[in-house]
């Protein structure tokens, strides 16, 4: 963490943010408590959790019966986890990001449960509240093309489709693009933009942001080593097909 | 474009570029002429096209021979055209921004031909001379991750390999998420970055880098449309064999 100096008795302070110089326009107190909004949040990852499990059961209902003339077993521990993660991402990249890029002009001053959400997130990182180019852009991208490939993921497991590796390799590429960037240009400024509280710079920035640097590169391998598999299984079919001896 | 002050006859004025107190350390004006510079690079590039030009030949007379008890025909132009771009991209990525990565602290000062290309290219954006943290990190996952990707697709193309169109959709996607948020974040701060002259707006800043918005474009739906294709026909494969007829 980088050194602050604390000003505790400065009446020029407004608002409770790094670098305490930073211009936060029309900056309200949020309505909520630090555990209201966290338990407001897990509330709703817990929704879409069960959403998730609901899209599972249907899909392995479905794949019970006959698709194509070809049984389908159920969803392997993999393609579940699947489902569950990128119905979170929607969530998290549509909803709470979305809202974020759509209003992140007066949100230091807006009051609903999305501004509470980001009014406590920022304080890990108050580019959040300061329209900070790369923040906004960083983030439109990911609530636009993250989001879509995300619903791809998990329309595609459910329906078997042949682009489901394809969006999946893709999101997980733009999540980890997008959140390297995000990381370490905090780190470039010397955490500037972090709270120096421990908690804000451990738990939110560290540990919130890892799971969009775990995940994805684990989901990447995933569908690389998959996607690499089918082309060679397809490779060997086309080329062995007898229009295909002489020349493709 | 966004308008400027000129200052001609201002003595603190050290450096050309913009915006005009931009700190720029130790800068040194270029022994070659835009011109030269241009020049120079154009003739390295001719030099990429000819090697590419030489992997193409030795590909197609490879393919001519038995491989795998398959007879391979001679590349398709689609995949000739990709030959081309991606060692430009390997070039381009490596050489010339990997330079920038590694020199960017002190590349102002500087003097041979990659730092007066930069010092050319900055004119359009002076970001490369001040190691913008953004900047500085963007170029190195290009340096890194799109020159292993472009390396991958042109080994790929030559070895007939299954990753070939899981490494173009990458690096065509990664080329595509770092110039968008390059050129955006720019026009974010109403090109303040960017000298008033158009040609250093017009020429270096959108020409150039239009190149890797386009390209990108094209082969990343390119590569989603074989990739789909590929695993559609391996998923019939199969899910038509005998053992997976019950279940998969």
């Amino acid at each position: 963490m980088t050194e602050h100096t604390e000003h505790t008795d400065d009446q020029s302070i407004k608002h409770p943010y790094y670098p305490q110089d930073a211009t936060i326009n029309g900056y309200v107190v949020s309505s909520r408590s630090s555990v209201e909004i966290l338990v407001s949040l897990a509330l709703m990852v817990l929704a879409v959790l069960i959403s998730a499990f609901v899209i599972i059961t249907r899909t392995n209902s479905s794949r019970k019966t006959q698709a194509r003339g070809i049984k389908l077993g159920p969803l392997s521990f993999a393609d579940k986890f699947a489902v569950y993660w990128f119905s979170v991402c929607v969530f998290i990249h549509l909803v709470i990001e979305g809202y974020f890029v759509y209003f992140n002009k007066d949100l230091a001053s807006r009051s609903n449960l999305l501004s509470d959400v980001w009014r406590e997130y920022a304080l890990s990182d108050s580019r959040y509240l300061t329209s900070d180019p790369f923040t906004v852009i960083m983030e439109a991208i990911t609530a636009v093309f993250d989001t879509a490939m995300s619903l791809l993921v998990v329309y595609g497991i459910s329906n078997n489709s042949s682009f489901r590796h394809i969006a999946q390799i893709c999101c997980s590429l733009a999540q980890l693009y997008g959140n390297v960037i995000y990381l370490t240009t905090n780190y470039f400024e010397n955490f500037k933009f972090t709270h120096p509280d421990p908690y804000y710079f451990w738990f939110y920035f560290v540990f919130m942001n890892s799971f969009w640097i775990f995940f994805p590169i684990y989901f990447f391998f995933s569908s690389w080593y998959q996607l690499s598999n089918s082309v060679s299984i397809s490779n060997h079919v086309v080329y062995s097909s007898p229009k295909n001896k002489k020349s493709i």
